[in-house]
């Protein structure tokens, strides 16, 4: 793993959000994106080589009007960047992590993701992401 | 802000999560280190410029403690890294934010750190550090 990627965080009004968040990094998002597949929309913040992702849930059934229903707003996952995230799947799942995808898709900013049960990671929900070239 | 400086997960069993997230980063912790004034110890990982610190409570009342008992294991904060600590902490406090320290104290890791209150962030704990020299 080279990096953390994002770190993905659950709002509720994604436009009130990008406000505060521009406030606290002096400077504001680069990108707003809908994820459709997810129900999702999200918009990306750079802080030097990371990025911060806002997910606002757009269909009741979303994993984030699910996540922020149960426990609120807040961080929902971690991203860390890959090199080969088939290899990295088949390395963690031989490892005991319980991977939520086997074949890794399609998720925001033109990257190959894949998820890691939070149960197998100490709570922590992870995201691996490889960059689509 | 710099970069993401690390991300704070709060784990029951510190010794349990170093071996799990050593399976996860493929390499182990670099550094154990006790922070007294908290009541947690912690240990670092590195993710390319990046790093995971573990916190498990060692007192009843430790923030961490109080943080697994309401919510379980998983994320707890992030960092931001910082040049200026004092003065990112004036500029914040102006755009709104509460900052729970008004002066720096010393963190893990040879820093200088301050807390932003989650219900100021949406929900996230955000901490700021500066590297002392």
């Amino acid at each position: 793993m080279n990096k953390i990627e994002h770190i993905g965080i659950a709002v509720k009004n994604i436009e009130a959000s990008n406000e505060l968040f521009s406030k606290l990094f002096g400077q504001p998002h680069y990108k707003i994106e809908d994820v459709e597949g997810e129900g999702v929309k999200t918009s990306f913040f750079n802080v030097g080589t990371n990025k911060i992702e806002l997910l606002e849930a757009t269909t009741d059934d979303s994993p984030i009007a699910k996540f922020i229903e149960k426990k609120g707003e807040g961080i929902h996952h971690i991203a860390f960047d890959v090199d080969d995230i088939r290899a990295e799947i088949k390395r963690l799942t031989n490892e005991g992590f319980i991977v939520l995808n086997e074949i890794p898709k399609r998720g925001a900013d033109n990257k190959l993701v894949a998820f890691l049960h939070p149960k197998s990671s100490n709570g922590v929900l992870i995201e691996l992401c490889q960059e689509i070239k």
